[in-house]
């Protein structure tokens, strides 16, 4: 069995931002050797996270819209009289910082239309990433 | 080590459906020969989602609900001027379109209560589902 | 390769309350004696879920309600006409029951402010927790 881990840093621009991880994934599953396995890719933060969808200009700004109505910064949260960033946990928290993916014949299974993004919710700033790929 | 895919696919009747796969999946951890280890369901699309619940008539439309009204299909997205489907996309990448269990004794591990659906945000259409066993 | 499970019990106080199990997750791992693998931290419960953020008196607070104004009590859900906790099911079901996180050096990888809580929705009552590390 196989494990085989690549962590690396990425740089957000905006409070709220999407950067697109895909194709550091992909290096980190053809690296690996894994032919058959899983793929974890995992943000060690507690005000980020990682998700799953199109890569569409439009949809980043729907999805960065969506989660400041959501997670609003003015929303008088308890967790802003020490710091002043409730918002971004509550939005880790619920967004999650893991997802997994099939490794199989050697790459990464995803779909058409599944690009990985990690998701800056408290930025810019900058933000590790790690992958591990498992398996045969 | 052994890892066992088994890919299926659903045919959806609404726009926003739950097709219960349970027994799909634990049909695969049964073929899969593994006595110990993880399960992943993995839906490869951007407009769908894995979730896991009770499988109870009324709880059923209760998430669709929930679904419709936190990810609003009028709710002026700008991905809506390239396509008309932002409301899923957002619904699939806050859902996540994957969900991870232990597989113990050659069983899946699961709650009385937890059945897993595939969710589907953008239907009606056949949809494929992944289902990947690995372990000893 | 090895595959180890530990189950627990915790007893939550409220309706919707916060366990954090950190330490008992890390103690599963240490025990596993897995080097390199992953761990699993599952919740097998339709009213219940894992999530990880800081462990921040106000931010917990912020996370219950935050959970109670988006999965509301009242909400004239259908389940209610067959039980009282529609609420706890549509929370548990969006905010998963699973959570996966790297083991490396032996050690499970998590940021400064990534505790791990078992999320209570329908509560005061015990929970079971199933914590898998599997690895070489």
């Amino acid at each position: 069995m196989r494990v085989y881990f690549d962590t690396f840093e990425v740089s957000t621009s905006k409070r709220v931002d999407l950067i697109n991880i895909t194709e550091r994934v992909e290096e980190a599953v053809e690296k690996s050797g894994v032919m058959d396995g899983i793929c974890l890719v995992f943000a060690p933060h507690a005000t980020a996270a990682v998700i799953v969808n199109e890569d569409e200009r439009g949809l980043k700004e729907d999805i960065v819209r969506w989660l400041e109505e959501n997670f609003p910064r003015d929303g008088k949260w308890r967790h802003n009289l020490v710091d002043d960033n409730a918002s971004a946990h509550l939005a880790s928290a619920f967004t999650s910082s893991c997802r997994v993916f099939p490794v199989k014949g050697g790459g990464l299974v995803r779909g058409t239309w599944q690009s990985i993004f990690l998701v800056e919710m408290d930025g810019p700033r900058r933000r590790r990433v790690v992958v591990e790929v498992l398996g045969v």
